[in-house]
């Protein structure tokens, strides 16, 4: 039972597998978003992870454009809480170095601890954990890599610095899917369902759609708007949302079915165990390499 | 009358500031997004131009946190369609190239355009004007850069090939910001306003803030939830809502009056023209250097 994530090994998206999973299930990357989805749509792997928000910087959409371009349903939700380390070759010390290497995106959440070292150069890579493979191949003593712990960990460098982000709070939401949930072990958990809709324009047309959960009690987690161009002029609504709530039982079903009744388009994503806000667990170095 | 933006020189959002003021009006770049509000705040630009959210990747939620941290109000937006173009020195051929330099985020744009040439090793770079300022200033024969069209205009290079995003539709929406609509000409466009506010979070709150505007027939072109880390423990949701309408008329003042008295946060941010998805305009090279 392999499960399929985007990018290269010791990305985030590697550690929420394992968060969801555990550290002894096996877990492949792929090279992009769309792999995941076809890989998994095609049975070569039985489960995906994707990111599909962050705290900071909002939704993936094309991520909910694979969802919806697929078959696949919701399976799960991990919350990661993102941590950034500063990585070099064992015996560096932070007054040597000059250069650090890391994902552009990256520099902006290590904006308070960079600030303290105005002398460091920033240079952009496209793989983190491949600046930490070129510090170390290249023996390079005045050169760290920002990235995850996981590449400390699989090239047996040193930690120069750990959680050095800005906010402790940054947290990325991914989605594990599949081709059904069959496979998966009930969970305890308070339970959420996502569904997608779009309804004609018109004022309170939104408002007939949420009633069909207000009018039930069921609580909201997320509600977004998204415009989407349509083939000739103009644009077209997409909603996102999140409730409380799993569509086995009988009161969301009903809801859902009031809802496919006010719209033009409606797809259900999946029920799924509501995840909590969580640090990274880390794998030892000789798994799955 | 001088107006900010965050980056280098030829960046899509200085592209958006000239398409809502025109070519002819002095943008200057300052290093990052917080230094944009700051800066207007403070005096020393009246107008700033910034990305709230991209068609593909979402809301730029750290624009809605400077917003909400400054005093600032939105005064216009501006849609742009994001255009990618592949520069090279004069008399380079599409033969010659094997390096491709461009910001890691811009590969994923162009993917359609890159598979044709699989033999391109792709550069990450932080800055896409100073890769093309690169491939000149080291005459590199081998060497394109994807970059906008202003960098080639900037630094008098040769477009190998034009708009090779693959989305002809990804658009980025770009506010303006100032300390308040005075300096602005009256516009004959529709208005839109924007409004960030939070309530306790139950089954049917959102809803009696939706029936504000639905009771009045007043459309709604965005809703998004948005989760943030209270002090202690748990979350607090806040919503982004723009609706149409002009806060300065008494049917719109009475819906946020009523909608204020609902919630537990409240903050107007500004009513201006609905933008319109428009293509980029570029100055010429001599202008602002």
């Amino acid at each position: 039972m392999t499960i399929a994530f985007a990018g290269e090994r010791g990305a985030f998206a590697e550690l929420a597998a394992h968060e969801f999973f555990g550290l002894r299930r096996k877990v492949s990357p792929v090279p992009e978003f769309g792999d995941v989805f076809r890989e998994v749509a095609g049975g070569r792997f039985r489960f995906g992870v994707v990111p599909i928000e962050n705290s900071l910087s909002g939704s993936i959409h094309q991520n909910y454009d694979h969802l919806l371009e697929s078959n696949l349903v919701i399976v799960g939700e991990v919350l990661l809480l993102v941590r950034q380390f500063l990585i070099a070759n064992k015996g560096t010390k932070r007054a040597d170095l000059v250069r650090i290497f890391s994902h552009p995106a990256v520099f902006p959440q290590c904006k308070k601890f960079l600030k303290k070292f105005p002398h460091f150069s920033v240079v952009p890579v496209s793989n983190t954990a491949g600046a930490v493979k070129k510090i170390k191949d290249e023996n390079l003593r005045d050169a760290a890599a920002i990235a995850s712990m996981q590449a400390a960990i699989d090239f047996d460098m040193q930690v120069v610095a750990g959680n050095i982000e800005d906010t402790k709070w940054n947290t990325t939401r991914f989605l594990v899917i599949a081709k059904s949930t069959r496979d998966l072990p009930a969970s305890a958990k308070k339970t959420k369902s996502s569904v997608v809709f779009s309804m004609t324009s018109k004022p309170g047309a939104l408002l007939a759609c949420l009633n069909v959960f207000a009018k039930r009690g069921i609580n909201l987690f997320k509600i977004e708007s998204r415009p989407v161009r349509k083939k000739a002029r103009g644009f077209a609504y997409l909603f996102y949302l999140d409730f409380e709530g799993d569509a086995r039982k009988e009161i969301h079903k009903e809801a859902l079915r009031e809802l496919q009744k006010l719209t033009t388009f409606y797809r259900f994503l999946g029920s799924y165990p509501v995840g909590r806000p969580s640090d990274p667990q880390y794998r030892t170095r000789a798994r799955h390499r």
